[in-house]
C-alpha cells in the first residue's frame, strides 16, 4: 500500500508546478469561488486503473470538502466510456486539478495496462512479470505500484535494497567469485544477491556460489530452457532482454521464475482519459 | 535555455530516489574508492538527443572531477551505435549514476525523437509542432525543453502563464463572449487568450472578440481547412486531435498555424541508450 | 485567486522565522494553554484591505479551531480604527501569530492602499495601472495579489512568462528586427512580446514589427501623447518612468494603456494595523 | 556576519520566483551562451550601501566564474551616480539576475540608509537606534542585518530568543509581578526580560522586579524624561512610538538607552540603484 | 511548549525514513487495511515521561482518526509496567509508528529521566540542572524540551542567541576585556553575556566587566566555593565539567546557581518503552 | 561508503539548527574575518573513530578552503589524547562549526566504540553483532554506518528493504504459516524474510516455511543452543534481547549466526572529543 504520506508530496509538487505563480488564471476569471460541479473520471479506452488515489489527493488539496463515488478503484478493469469514479465539489478545483490529476492517473494507468497484458500472456506459467528501476525519475514508487496494481510484481527499488553484480563489476573484481565474497564481507544479512549472467559458462561459474537469483540477461528461449534446467531449483532465475507481448510467453514456458521488463515503465503508453463535467 | 539551477534539484532527486539510505551496496563492496573508469553513453537506436546536459549532472553530482567529451550534443542526431559522449572517471560514480542517468536521458531523448518525426512529416508547411500540459509530473521544464530540442515549440507552461477557455468555462460563464470579456477583465495585458472550440459555428461566434488564438479541436481536415478561411490571419489557428505521424500531414496543409500533440509528452516511448564501460 | 496551497508554505516559513527554535517563551511562561480569547484586527490608518486570507492562516496553523468574523474582506476600504476581522480562539495562538499576521497583511495593505491612490487619481481615463518585477523577494505573489486588490493590473509575474526586450538585448542583438526575429524564432505562440523605446525614433523603428507591447520609458507628457498618436492602436502602449501622485494624471491623460509603476511594491509603506483583544 | 549558507538559500528561492519553468526567454532568445559583458552596479540617489554580498550570490548562481570588483562595500556609503561594483561575466547571467539582485540590495539599502539618518540625527546621545520584529516575512535576518549597517543594533530576532511582557500578558496574569514570577521560572538564564509600559505608575510598579530592560512606549520627551530619572540606571529604557527624523532627537536627548523603530524595516522606501552594461 | 508546527516536520522525517520507498512491506502484505486494534504504550523501567505528545504525531499522521487516552502526560512520572498511554485505531497505522514513535519517546524520556535524577539530587539547594549545545543533530528543540520536563532548565539554543566567550575568543582578541568590548560593541541590548573561566585569576579578572553570567569551568567544589563568594552576587555562576549523580551535590553546594551538563542530551541512555496490543 | 551527498543535508540542517538566525554572534564579534587558525580534533577516550567524513562537511561548509590532515580515519582506531585530524583555515569556521562537527563525530564514534567492545567479545565465534531499527530519527544511515565501522553489521534500513513478522502480525493473520503465504504472495522475489519467535514450539511450526531468517527473541544460552541445532543451517539464526558485554559470548557460542541490540543505536554513549586550538 501506498500511504498518503508518501504520495502527497509528489502530488503537491504536480499541481504547483501547473499553478506556477498566478494559479489557474482561466478558471478562476470565469468560474465564482462558490460555484459547485460534478464531474466523472471516464476511461476512453479499455485499461487497468492504477493511480485514482493518487489523483484524488490533487483534488483534495484544492478543495478538502469534495466528495468521491468511486466506480473502479485502483487494480479494476475499464472498458472504453467507464466511468471510474464521480466526484462533486468547487468547479475551479474540479476544473483547476483536472491536468495534474490526469497527468498522474494516466500514466499509471497505462503501466498497469501494460502490465496487465504481459501478465495475462504468461498465465498458467509460474513465471512472475517483474519491473526494472527504468523509471520515471521521482515517480518511481508510484510506478512500481502501478506495476503491481497490473499483477505485476517489483524488483528493487533501489540501488540499496539488494544487490544486483553485473559484468563490470565482475571485470573489476577480477571474477565473479571475487565479486560475490566481497559482497559478502560487507552487505547485511536481509540483503538478496543476485548477478547478471550473458552465457551458460558463467552460470556455471555461478552455480556454488552463494547467491539468491541469477539474472540471465539476452537469452533465446532454448538457452534460457537449458539454463533453467542447469540451475535445477537451487536459484530463482530471471529472465531479461527483448520481452514483448509477442515474446514473453516463449520465455515463460522456458521454467524461468521471473521474467523482467523495462519498457513497462519507461515506455507504456498512457491510458486515455478523460474528466467529464 | 534551461539553467542548471532549475535542472539539478530534478536530478539530486532522482539520484537520491536510486540511493536510497544505503547508497549503492554493490558497487561499493566492489569497486575500489580510487577507481578510474571510462564510460560511454550510445544509442542503440537512431534518434534526436535530448537530456544530455541533464544527465551530466548526475555523473558531477557523484564525481565533481569527472570529465567529458561531448560527440552529439542535446539537440544532435545520433544512429544506432552512435556514441553521444565519453566520461571518464571515478568508476564508483560511473556506475552509480549510470540508471539515472539513462533514465533522465531516455525519456527526453524519446520525446525530442518523436518530436522530430512529426516536425519532419509537416516540412515545407507552416504549421509549427507544439506540446501540451499534459506532461509527468516533476518533468514539465524538461520535457518541454525537449520538445523544443526536436524541432517544437511550447505551449502554455502551466495555468498561469496565459488562458485557454474551454467549454466547461464558456458554459458556467452562460456564452463565450462572456467568458472572454470576465477574463479581459482580469488578466493583465502581457496575457494571450486561446478559446477552443468544436464546430464551425463557435468559431463563428468567436470571431471579433479580443482573442488571440483558437483551438480548432477534433476537426476533420476539410472542417480545419474552412475554419482557416474563415480566420482569415485575424487569430492564430491551432488544431489537436488525433494527430500522429499518418495525419499530421493532413492537418498541417490545412493551413493551421500550429498542431498540438500531448503523445509526444505522455507517451512517446523512450529513447534506446546504454553506457558501455 | 490566491490559493492556499500557494500561500500557506509562505506563511509557515514566516511563522518559523518569529517562532525560532524554542517558540513564543513570552506567552508560554505566562498565558495558561487552555486561555480562550478575542481579537480584532483594526486599522489604525485609512485604507484598502489586503492580505488578510494569508494573515489568517497564521492564526489557523497555531489554533485550526479558531474562529473568525470577517468585517471587511480582502479588496475592501477601511477607515480609521475600522475593525477589519474578529478572531476567536487560543489565547496563546492569538498573541503568537499576531506579527506575522500584521507582517503580511500591513505590507500587503500598504501595497494595495497605494495602488488605490493611484488608480482613483487616473479615473476617467483609459489607463490601467500596472506593477512590476520589482517586489520583495519570496513576496512576489502575494504583492502582485494585492495590486489588483488595489485595483490596479499585474505586468509579467517572472522572466519565463512573457517577453520584454530592452536597450541589452537590442545592443546585443544589433538592432530591434533582430532582437524580434530570434524572439520569435524561438517562443511559442501563447508568449506577447514587449520592447521597450526611449525616443520615437526608436518607437518608429518598432512599429511594423510583430511585437504587442511598447514601453515607452521615461518620456515627458508631450512625447507620450505623440507616441500615441504614431502608434495609433496597433500595439498597446505603457508608459514608464517617474510616475507618482503628482504626475499620474497627466501621463494617464496622453491616451496610453498602461502606466507602470515599481513603487507600488517596491516602496509603498506599510498600513498601519494593530491587534486588539 | 551573515554567512552565505544563511543567504544563499535565500537568493536562490528569490531567483528561482522570477525564473519560473522556462527561466529568462528574453536573453535566451537573443544574447548568445558565450557572450561576455561587464556591468556596474551603481547607485541613483545617496545612500549606504547593504546586500551588496547577497546581491553578488545571484550573479555566482547563474554564472560562477563571475569577476567582481567592489567600489563601495557593505556598509559604506555611496553617491549619485557612484558606482558600488562591477561585474564581468556572461551576459546571460547578468542579465538575468539584475532584477532579483537590486530587489534584494535596493530594500536593504533602502533601511540602511533610512537607518544612517536615525543614527546621524541622534549623534552624540547615548540612544542607540534599534529595530522591531516588524520585518518583511522570510527576510528578517536580512533586514536586521541591514539595520546594523546603517549604523543601528538589533532588537529580538524572533519570539525565543528574549521575554518581551506587553500588556495582554500582563492583564490575563493578573499584573506585572505575577507575569515577571511566571516568566523567571520557566525561562533559561541565559534569556533577557523586558517589560512594556505606558504609564509612569505602571513603571513604578515594575521597578524592584527582577526585569532587564523596560519598554518605555509612546510617551513624550517629558515623560520619557522623567521615566530616566525613576528608572536611574537600574534598568535599560527603550522608548518606542512615534519615531520619526523629526522626533528622533528629542527623544534622544531625554537620556534613553535605546531608541526602537518599525518605520526603519516595513516602510523605508527602496534606494534606487541600477546595472548599467 | 513545543509548537506541533515545529514538531511535525521532525516526526514527519523520522516516519519517512522508516518507510523508505516501499513502505511498511510486512504490515500492509499482512494486515487488512480496516483492521482495528488497541495499542498500549507502557514502560519497561522507571522513569519521566517526555516525548509522548511527539510520538502521537506519529500515530496521528498515519491515520488521522486515531483515539488517544493519555494515562500520564509528558512530565509525569511512570512506574515499571506502567501504562503512558492508550491508542486505538487503524492496526496498520499503530504497528507502522511503532518504532519511530518509541524511538523518539526513548530518546527524550531517557533525557528527561536523567535530568529528574539530578535535579533530586541538588533537591534543597538553589542550583538549576542546565543543558548544552551538546545535543543530537536536528533533535535539539525536542531534547531542550526534554530537559525542563525532568526539570532542568535550558542554557544556550544555538550560537545566536547568546554570548558564551571562551579561552579562543579570548586569546584571539588579547585579554578578556578587549573581547568583552568587542561583543558589547556588536550585539543588542536583549542578548546576555557569558564568560568561560578555568581559574580564580580569570574570574578576578572578569568581574568588574560588563558581564551576565561566568561560567566556572573544571573546579573542585573548594574553588566553586571561593569562586561564589569572590563574584557575590554580582554575576550568576554556572559550574561545569565532571558533573554526574555522584557529584552534582558537592557542586550545587558551593552556592553556583546553575550547574551544566552536556552528559544529559548527549549520553542519557533510552528509557526502555514498549507498545503491546 | 555514505556518499557525501546523502550526509551534506544532514550537516547542513545540523548547523542551521546551531547558527539560528543571527550566527554565531560571539565569535562573529570577537574574531577578525580573516584570521587563520590551526585546530586539532582530538580524542579525550580510547575509541573507534567514526563520523570524522561527515564532520569535516561542517567545517567545508564554513570555510571550502580549509585543509585538513587525517590521523586517524573513520573506522581507525584513538587512544586517549590521541590527534584525530589537523584543520587550518578560518578562525571564525573552525570556532563556530566545533561544535555541530563534535555532536556528530561524538555519537557516532560512540556508536562504533560500542560496536567494537561486542565485536572483539565475540571474537572467534561465528556470530555477527548487528544493529536494528532503534535509531536516533533522522540519523539513521550515519548511525548504521557507525556499526559498520566498529565492526558490526547492519540489519534493515526501514520498514520496506525486508520483511520482519512479529507475533502482532501473526495473531492477526491466523498463524505463522498463513502469515507467511501472505507475505510471499505480495512481496518481491528480491526480498528476504525474517520472522519473530519466542519459544522452540514456534520455532518448529516456522521450519518448513519459505523464510529466510528466524529472529530468537529472549531465549536464554540453552535455548539457544538448542535452537540452532534444530535449524540445522536451514535457515540463518539471529538472537535477541538482553545482549550486553557481560552477555554477548555465551550468546555468540550457541552458534547463532547473529545478535542484534537495539543499544547500540539508542543508548550508546557519546565518544569524548574536543577541538583544541
Amino acid at each position: 500500500m501506498l500511504h498518503p504520506l508518501t504520495v502527497e508530496p509528489i502530488i503537491r509538487a504536480a499541481l504547483a508546478e501547473d499553478l506556477g505563480r498566478a494559479g489557474d488564471i482561466t478558471t478562476d476569471s470565469i468560474i465564482p469561488a462558490d460555484a459547485i460541479a460534478t464531474a466523472r473520471i471516464a476511461a476512453r479506452k479499455d485499461g487497468r486503473v492504477a493511480g485514482l488515489d493518487a489523483a484524488l489527493i490533487a483534488f483534495r488539496l484544492l478543495d478538502p470538502a469534495v466528495t468521491v463515488e468511486i466506480a473502479v478503484a485502483d487494480g479494476g478493469d475499464v472498458r472504453p466510456g467507464g466511468i471510474i469514479a464521480t466526484l462533486s465539489g468547487s468547479a475551479r478545483a474540479l476544473l483547476t486539478a483536472e491536468r495534474t490529476a490526469l497527468n498522474v492517473m494516466g500514466r499509471l494507468s497505462g503501466i498497469a495496462t501494460a502490465t496487465r497484458a504481459l501478465v495475462r500472456e504468461v498465465d498458467g506459467t509460474k513465471a512472475r512479470i517483474v519491473c526494472t528501476r527504468k523509471t520515471t525519475p521521482g515517480l518511481r514508487v508510484l510506478e512500481k505500484h502501478a506495476v503491481k496494481l497490473g499483477g505485476g510484481f517489483n524488483h528493487r527499488f533501489g540501488l540499496d535494497d539488494a544487490v544486483l553484480i553485473k559484468d563490470n563489476h565482475i571485470a573489476v573484481a577480477g571474477g565473479v567469485r571475487a565479486a560475490v565474497e566481497r559482497v559478502r564481507a560487507t552487505i547485511g544479512h536481509m540483503v538478496k544477491v543476485e548477478v547478471e549472467v550473458d552465457t551458460l559458462d558463467q552460470l556455471d561459474e555461478l552455480l556454488g556460489l552463494p547467491v539468491d537469483v541469477v539474472l540471465l540477461d539476452n537469452m533465446d528461449p532454448d538457452t534460457l530452457r537449458r539454463a533453467v534446467r542447469m540451475i535445477d531449483g537451487r536459484l530463482l532465475a530471471e529472465a531479461s532482454g527483448n520481452v514483448t507481448l509477442a515474446t514473453v510467453r516463449a520465455i515463460a514456458e522456458t521454467g524461468v521464475d521471473m521474467i523482467s521488463c523495462g519498457w513497462l515503465t519507461h515506455s507504456a503508453p498512457n491510458l486515455d482519459l478523460g474528466l467529464d463535467m
